[in-house]
């Protein structure tokens, strides 16, 4: 009866739909949570300007507010709400007040608790289509609720608010969508017994941000002048920033579970860095291809690690964990409010491009911003007094999106007049202008071509909007959400225990949050002023390196990470006099885990290493396809190889894979190998030969109690290994024997006990083979981190 | 008679040798063109400072003027200039007063044109240090004549001046040493048949400047803070600039003859170039090694291309060389008076980092700088007002090697102060207060720490100090120069008939001199004002790109760039779609040239391909080893490969040598490249096949009048080419006829019969190998430039 007398009304004011349009469908919005707070200042909004935009549209609607409440309280808990619903200031005040009036009409308030309460909810809606003869479209859920009833809800509502069959359904979901990804997986498991994917709205309301949303459409409509330089040869770096003043105070039991990593930095800031680097599908409009684009763009991100991120808390927040969450005076709090983390994309467009994502509460302003600064290849031939003020090519690049409040305090997107002039969508981005005095970014306003919104909207009517137009591209899919807490949870298992700086807050941070981004780290650029933790720990560095004996030979020890750099050191010396003396530098290098950390030093410190006149040769390999994780060729590969430029023809895999076999001894590999060092490597001696040792004393795949390899003219064998994978390719202890230099690489506590044995016995190979590495002519150097060494 | 009388009088100052440290040794100067006016100016006077500093070493001196005046007049002109000579205002005016009076004493003027004057000068000093009873030490010849009479003099030392056995001979030279690679390896031939390396002391004054040559001493002494971030990572870009603002008014004969690039860039911005590049040696006093890391630096740089230049001419030029050369009004010199250099490093250390050489006559100032920008990687978390002014993180980094004039006017060392505060020698450098309103480089003064030397001393004077050290180091030996004339040379040659770019001059060049650098190459910012060049010719993007049949298969044809870019974009389009589909992309190459601009663009342009995802094949091979330059894999190695990130295990190279021998039947390479496309390449069906055609039309490596490989079951195959090498490894038809997609790429005039040809014949892949493909349910594109289509 409400519906037949509204609709009376709209056909009256007469921009209003026919019946006959209305018969293309009604959709049934249902917000859960209706009374609380997200509902109360943005979703009650939101859906009119829902009902206000698409009145006219064809569609019908009902608006049903729900929540625990009973009906009489919760009712007019609703409607109090509903009566302060604001005109957009360009709406014309008498429609404004009539479709107010009609959306209060359209809206009941429901008391949603039980299976029950779900039935009838049910049976009101399809009570309401039948008596108006209203074909369904579809019904819109928005959970406004806490996540930890969203499988309850689910399940009533799949089992008891379906639609009827060729309607859609569409479930609302905010966030936090889990923890970690494991939780996430599990959330995510859960919903999917009774949603499938294309029901599911997962809201980051900050792509709902018209500066956000507006990054993928300006990359489409800017294609012209973007093509050529988005990417790691003109992107100079891209900063994403969410600065707050205000701190968690009253919120702490939300936020100590938390800190600003899960709240802020995993989505919204995840969201934007995704919109910037995922490649641009050839049809925007395709929300698949967009999403799938977007999937990649996550694929290629680096992994975070401990040194990608740097921690703040404000000073406060601890005494009001105490007092909010009644803990004891010594409790100690390590949940960051503060955070800066240095993000890589190995795409070839991005690498070496550094993404920096920071956000923290307690700030000196309340700014948002994505900022694209490109390199500035300009030289200016006139000196600088003579340039001119506005166009110099001289002057910085950069493309803005800003999102909002700081000096600006409008969402904008900037462009550097030196870069371009935006094509920008007429309806709803116009040029401003700004004025010169102020300063941002470095340069006055007048530097740059300024839009801002023809309307602002808020966040959340814009995805409503979306919600209702069915673009699944504004949301996060179930793949896209794991896909993020897959790349931060690492991160966050590893800096869980770790104490954040303490910052004061607001201007009297000073320089305290400043970063500084080094070689894909990120730290802060002054030094902690008082030292919190660990004030005793003696670092490395105030260690000198020990060099003494070991079995007769050189030793040279230290922490792990000094003797890691020394080595490295070490065999860059020998590669640079080998290859000055004869033109080429020929290794042979042995898998297991200690090299690790050497191959990745060498391939972020050492830019003079001859890699152009390097042979990388392997010691021993494990019978597994090259392309197997466990195959020490692939973690060389993937640790060393592919970051630095060893020419194709001087990698020497061991061929333990051969006519699509493994190590069968008829196809020869070993001594395949060996014709391959004799035609290579003058005498068979190579320059430098690096060894590990095993807890049994192994060293290569030479094993004990085996005669194979230590003695004899073989100089590459075939042997058994005691774990997993059993067959092995390796180097002889004789041709180990004729290299020009040996270095023993021994790294960590669980070698303290072989290497103490190892220093006492004398010639055993068959027992300990490692005791049989003792070049004939060549140099044997033991490096042997102080865990290995004292235990 | 002289000397002893000099040498009383020397006793008598009190601070000289005694006679025993006098027999330490002799050394005699020979400055040939005494009375030139690089004598007058410079030399004379730096070796009066020679001899005022080194007075008390132990060593006598005789100084002798030489030129082709007879004796009197030459006496006299010589003695002029001598009397003029100034004392340093460091220096006590008596002592020096003293000094200059002995130094004239010590001076004697000889004429030297006859082989007999030669004779005669050797037999004077002969008698000098017989009757002083001096033993030899050496004897240095100060080459201040022109080139061309080099080789008559260096005869002339050779035969009648050699020192005494046991003492050295020092011969210096003033450049030019030639004007392109053949010139100065010819005269430097010329000069080896007279002089041992060792001998032959090059100047380039350049190297005399204070800044310039303290750039290595600077990097020594400040390894510990250079060590991290002298490398790509954390440099910006390097500026190496000298601007004049005279003109070459009066000095068109010998300007228009080497213009700007000669005169400045060849030597002294590349030698600066290689002191900021090289690696720095071990031990920075044994000249031999610096020298040695010199010369590997100018091994690593990237080779120029016209592309890497811009150049320009002041607008009088052309005026003043018709005037002084008497040219015809219609005389257009081509010779650049302006150039902007971009030069690039493939060494680990430097790759991707620009380096800008640039100098140019008729210019807004005078000012020679070496300028070291580091990239910002700080991000300043409080918002730009409330940031400290003096230390700031966030503003520029660099480091200055300030030559002289400009603002500073004074050589000057420059370093941020948010870099570090730098080591420097105090005896020679003392720290200078800089007023901060001067801004220089971005930045007030007061950002920098700045040095200046505590006495400021004259290029020559500092070589010639140099010479007498035997410090080689600061010299230009025969390697270094020829490995900058071969650095040069293809430039100069590429560039010999490009009209530069005119410029008015001084201050109204405004921005028509800016450059930019982009993607490896450099640019003029502003476009050229008037087009002065082939105003009339279409340039190919002027063109649409054909879309047609060539023999019932799809044709696209386009100018020869136009279609290879379109190639580009449909091979990675494929790409794409194919990874999206089925995870990987198997794409097959010819060898050949035609393709080599198209790896370069894919290499250069291309930044999403899959690579990771890419399987790259060969589909034909020469049976050479993969590393000999005739190889296709090495090639496309080198086009490709290098620079894009292709995992090594899907890299395919065809098996041509194995058991160290070249595609002999029994190693069985065919059957074991067939092997392993059937065990990765589903059904054998490439998801690309490239090919082209050859005059002869063949295809792959499949010739006319030969049945292999044209059908069958056999997918690799040996076969014979007419050319050679004669060997080679191919694809059959039948495996190419199995893709799912062929492309055949066919470029320039020479294919122009052959694509007529083809055109026309039906299927007779006898004759025409290239008739013979056709995909059974792939597709065929054919890529053919309008060169080959239209002739």
């Amino acid at each position: 009866k409400m519906l037949r007398r509204v609709l009376c009304t709209m056909l009256f004011v007469g921009a209003l739909p026919s019946l006959a349009e209305v018969s293309q469908g009604h959709i049934s919005v249902v917000l859960l949570g209706a009374t609380g707070d997200l509902a109360k200042k943005y979703l009650w909004q939101g859906l009119f300007q829902l009902y206000m935009d698409q009145v006219s549209s064809g569609h019908s609607f009902t608006f049903h507010g729900a929540a625990l409440t009973a009906l009489e309280p919760g009712q007019r808990l609703m409607f109090d709400v509903l009566k302060k619903l604001a005109c957009p200031p360009d709406e014309s005040p008498n429609r404004c007040a009539v479709l107010k009036d009609q959306f209060l009409k359209l809206s009941q308030y429901h008391q949603l608790k039980t299976a029950e309460n779900y039935t009838v909810l049910n049976r009101e809606i399809e009570t309401l289509l039948r008596q108006e003869r209203l074909k369904e479209a579809g019904r819109i859920f928005y959970f406004s609720v806490p996540p930890f009833v969203y499988t309850e809800i689910a399940r009533h509502i799949n089992s008891s608010c379906r639609p009827a069959p060729g309607a859609w359904l569409r479930v609302v979901l905010e966030k936090p969508f889990g923890h970690d990804l494991e939780s996430a997986q599990q959330l995510a498991a859960e919903l999917s017994s009774f949603f499938r994917e294309e029901e599911m709205y997962r809201v980051d309301h900050y792509l709902g941000k018209q500066a956000v949303a507006h990054i993928l459409p300006f990359r489409d409509q800017n294609r012209q002048f973007l093509d050529p330089i988005w990417n790691q040869h003109h992107v100079e770096r891209v900063e994403i920033v969410l600065k707050e003043t205000v701190d968690a105070k009253g919120r702490t039991s939300f936020y100590e579970q938390y800190g600003v990593i899960r709240d802020v930095l995993q989505n919204h800031l995840t969201e934007a860095l995704m919109f910037l680097t995922m490649e641009l599908p050839a049809n925007m409009s395709r929300a698949e291809e967009v999403l799938q684009r977007k999937l990649e763009a996550f694929q290629s991100l680096r992994g975070l690690e401990k040194t990608s991120a740097v921690l703040g808390q404000y000073q406060a927040y601890a005494s009001q964990v105490q007092e909010e969450l009644q803990k004891a005076q010594d409790y100690i709090s390590t949940t960051p409010t503060f955070a800066g983390v240095l993000i890589h994309s190995d795409s070839l467009r991005w690498e070496g491009v550094p993404f920096l994502l920071t956000s923290g509460k307690a700030l000196d302003e309340r700014v948002g911003y994505v900022r694209v600064l490109f390199k500035n290849r300009a030289y200016c031939t006139q000196r600088e007094t003579l340039r001119d003020a506005g166009h110099s090519h001289c002057k910085a690049k950069q493309i803005i999106f800003y999102i909002g409040h700081g000096t600006l305090n409008t969402p904008a997107v900037l462009v550097s007049k030196n870069l371009f002039r935006p094509v920008m969508p007429e309806g709803s981005w116009r040029e401003a202008v700004g004025h010169s005095d102020v300063q941002i970014f470095g340069q006055p306003l007048s530097d740059y071509y300024m839009y801002s919104p023809v309307k602002e909207r808020d966040a959340y009517s814009v995805l409503i909007s979306n919600i209702y137009h069915g673009r699944k591209d504004f949301f996060i899919t179930t793949e896209n959400l794991l896909a993020s807490w897959a790349f931060w949870t690492p991160l966050l298992d590893s800096i869980s225990h770790q104490t954040p700086r303490l910052y004061p807050g607001g201007v009297e941070n000073q320089h305290l949050l400043d970063l500084e981004m080094v070689s894909g780290e990120v730290a802060f650029t002054v030094a902690e002023p008082v030292e919190l933790l660990n004030p005793n720990r003696q670092m490395p560095s105030d260690y000198k390196t020990i060099q003494s004996k070991f079995r007769q030979s050189p030793l040279v020890s230290a922490w792990s990470e000094d003797l890691i750099s020394q080595l490295a050191s070490d065999i860059e010396k020998t590669a640079s006099r080998t290859v000055a003396h004869s033109g080429q530098f020929h290794l042979a290098l042995s898998g297991g885990s200690s090299p690790v950390v050497l191959f990745q030093r060498l391939a972020r410190h050492h830019y003079a290493f001859p890699w152009k006149h390097t042979h990388i040769w392997l010691v021993d390999e494990r019978c597994v396809p090259l392309t197997d994780s466990e195959s020490n060729f692939f973690n060389l590969h993937k640790h060393l190889l592919q970051s630095v430029r060893v020419p194709y023809f001087n990698i020497h895999p061991m061929p333990v894979h051969l006519n699509q076999r493994l190590c069968v001894e008829e196809d020869r590999g070993t001594e395949l190998y060996a014709k391959e060092i004799m035609a290579l490597v003058a005498n068979a001696s190579f320059d430098l030969v690096l060894l590990g040792v095993g807890t049994d004393g192994h060293t290569a795949s030479l094993f004990p109690q085996s005669e194979i390899g230590l003695e004899g003219a073989q100089t590459v064998v075939l042997t058994e290994s005691p774990v997993k994978p059993h067959q092995r390719m390796s180097f002889s202890l004789p041709l180990i024997n004729k290299a020009r230099q040996v270095f023993v690489l021994v790294l960590g506590k669980g070698k303290h006990e072989i290497t103490t044995l190892v220093s006492r016995v004398g010639h055993e190979p068959r027992k300990w083979p490692v005791s049989g590495v003792s070049p004939s002519s060549g140099q044997l150097v033991w490096y042997v981190d102080y865990e290995a060494l004292l235990g």
